[in-house]
């Protein structure tokens, strides 16, 4: 029997994820060790609090609260950063980087930010930097696109890629409830933060779906140009109106391409029933690929949390320790994702697709009249209409179902729309995704 | 910029599968050259009739109709099989594995008879035998258990996994038509073979679980050993029950682990609708992982067709060659599938599960009285009965629903039942999973 190889790891961050990285590691040392050749031994381990550092028994192993000393530490392989933050560890990742080390790191905010320098850092210092925690938790999705689905071209994306968001949206729908209370019960079940704007405003899902583009696509996606809408303005009457339409909303990331340029967002959709996005239920992620080769491919799991992210980061571990073990590692080309391999973008105004709107109202004669006469002098084609009972004559919803129409069309007469002074509040859009 | 690394290939089989690797092959020649840095060339390829081979256009290659040409040639480096067949292609692999090739395949049925002697030349030879396509078509499920969830126990595994049969069922549930007209359309439409007893009675499900599960568990898992169940008894009345009850019928593999001891069959169940697998409609086949850490987790794509199953075949190709490009590759450790690591194996008799009852009675009083005392001494304790109307008097379906129950004791009750001279036809049963 061969002796293991031995991979020294560096890890900054013994939060949730750091404390599963450190418990798995034990918990399937023998078999790694056995099975799969590698003795992974924690050398430096960083954390704000030494309580947490107590966790890490490896012997020899450096406990320190700063990070660049474990970044610098000669005596590690792989540094592990699972701090989080989209600017602070920057500097760990860089110092790690220029002194040989191949980085793990689940940190999707720094990466959707600064990616595009430190990809090609990592690539100039012949070093992996490997991500499959960042997005989609424990679902193997970053690897599949690098590694499995290499024969295909990326046709389109469509991701439930924020955990919060569709525990908050499955609940409005099974229970009836408001998104305040809805928020609230992910708040106490520790599901959504204190602070909960950068889930539900849709910016965690924005920074996932850009290092998802990017890597369908082959180009380098920012996030920072592309749109985002978040789940704050869906209403009970919105999840009465889809269930009663055959439809669930969910919060989703889509990507296609059109003649060459990018087109990626985030907004709340309905989807039919039927359809595989549609199930995905809870706290569950799922990403839907479709494909030139194998097909529509759909991965579903969990999304955050304790395990199944540490699970992720181990499985890079792992593909990186077998590359390590051969002597002569080839890190993953990732030299796409630059500012001068930069994808164009094309903007949402160019998306064309069925529309829900719903309208508020004051109950006076011939508002409908204007609304529809505004629609129809912008060329967007109603579906279908209802005006709902209301006891306050000044906040009467209507909702209208437009047939597909560019945004653009959509967005200019909103604008009139909400001008008038028989609408009493701004109108909200949910896109339909088929 | 680097000269890519050379890759020679040999292929035998250019059938559907066949020609889907070398069109793709062609397709992305640019990219897996260019971003990947692999010129693949087929070096030498064999088919039964020459019009396959004018497929072929790289220079210099060697056109055969003998495989063991192609498997002991000396310019090939990867040996990739396409033919099928449980047998025939065995010599073949041996060859090519002994002249010290990689080797790549789709075939699930060489695999699941011999790989308890091909995986373990492999791994004595050092080369890799890599076997994503013969598993879920384009869906990269072999990779996902051996590299993406090494940091997890497999706690259980369903899976819908021959689209012929899953494509029935559902034109069974939705059309309301019988299973030979289910059967017959599936034919007209090229996903059933004019003999589809190999699908349709389960054994190629079986194939494909019994490679699953020793993936899964870690130890060998001869299907010879296992039960197996196809769709042919799946009546339109089952369906139609199915349906008023919330359910759908799939085509189920399932694999599960208690005390050590591994229980992997293949049977037709009822889905409630809400589970994931049970939105798994038509040719599509998904795999279902209950995971240690990164908790639950659904695959779903095509499992089937040229290019889905080519698409798998490059992406272990591709894996394969990064291996190669580091100049001493290390093959993935697949010591586990051997004879001396056999699964300790459940009998189906263990499974304890929720039951499907269809009779088929007499009408003659007293009938219900004697089945139900059967079930009763049995322990079998029902939860639901009805008799369905029907016109022929010696054939009159009734439908029992069970809690949850050993298997064992519904077989044991099953064969007095059927003995009763009140009882037409043989029972037909249907498990629940949930």
């Amino acid at each position: 029997m061969k002796t293991p190889l031995e991979i020294r790891l560096g890890i900054v961050g013994l939060g949730t994820v750091g404390q599963g990285v450190v418990e798995l590691l034990e918990k399937h040392r023998g078999f790694f060790s056995r099975d799969l050749g590698f003795d992974f031994r924690i050398a430096a381990a960083c954390a704000k609090e030494e309580s947490a550092l107590a966790l890490v028994k490896d012997k020899g192993c450096l406990k320190t609260g700063d990070p660049l000393a474990v970044a610098n530490h000669p005596d590690v392989d792989v540094f592990i950063e699972l701090a989080g933050g989209e600017d602070g560890p920057k500097p760990w990742h860089e110092a790690a980087l220029k002194s040989g080390k191949h980085v793990i790191t689940a940190n999707k905010a720094l990466l959707a930010k600064h990616g595009v320098e430190l990809f090609p850092l990592a690539s100039k210092q012949s070093c992996f930097l490997l991500f499959e925690a960042a997005v989609g938790g424990g679902i193997p999705i970053i690897k599949s696109l690098q590694e499995s689905l290499v024969a295909n071209d990326i046709e389109g994306l469509a991701c439930i890629i924020n955990g919060t968001c569709n525990y908050i949206l499955t609940q409005m729908a099974r229970n009836k409830v408001s998104f305040a209370d809805a928020l609230a019960e992910a708040q106490r079940l520790g599901y959504a933060e204190a602070n909960p704007s950068f889930d539900i405003d849709g910016m965690d899902s924005l920074h996932k779906v850009s290092l998802l583009a990017s890597l369908a696509y082959g180009r380098y996606v920012d996030y920072r140009k592309l749109s985002v809408e978040g789940v704050r303005n869906i209403s009970a009457l919105d999840m009465q109106m889809a269930a009663e339409l055959g439809y669930e909303v969910k919060l989703l990331g889509v990507v296609s391409e059109t003649n060459g340029k990018i087109l990626a967002a985030v907004y709340p959709a309905l989807l039919e029933r039927g359809h595989q996005l549609a199930s995905v239920q809870g706290v569950l992620n799922a990403v839907y690929l479709k494909t030139s080769a194998a097909g529509p491919q759909l991965f579903t799991g969990a999304g955050a949390g304790r395990y199944p992210t540490a699970s992720a980061v181990i499985s890079d571990l792992v593909t990186l320790s077998r590359q390590m073990a051969t002597g002569h590692p080839i890190p993953l080309n990732m030299d796409f994702f630059s500012a001068d391999n930069a994808a164009e973008l094309l903007s949402i105004d160019e998306l064309e697709t069925e529309f829900y709107l719903r309208l508020t109202t004051v109950d006076k004669p011939g508002v409908l009249s204007k609304v529809t006469g505004i629609l129809g002098e912008a060329g967007i084609s109603i579906r279908a209409l209802s005006q709902k009972p209301e006891h306050d004559p000044a906040n009467v919803p209507v909702i209208i179902l437009t047939h597909a129409v560019k945004n653009a069309k959509v967005a200019h007469a909103l604008r009139q729309i909400d001008a008038l002074d028989v609408v009493s509040a701004p109108t909200r859009v949910i896109r339909f995704y088929k």
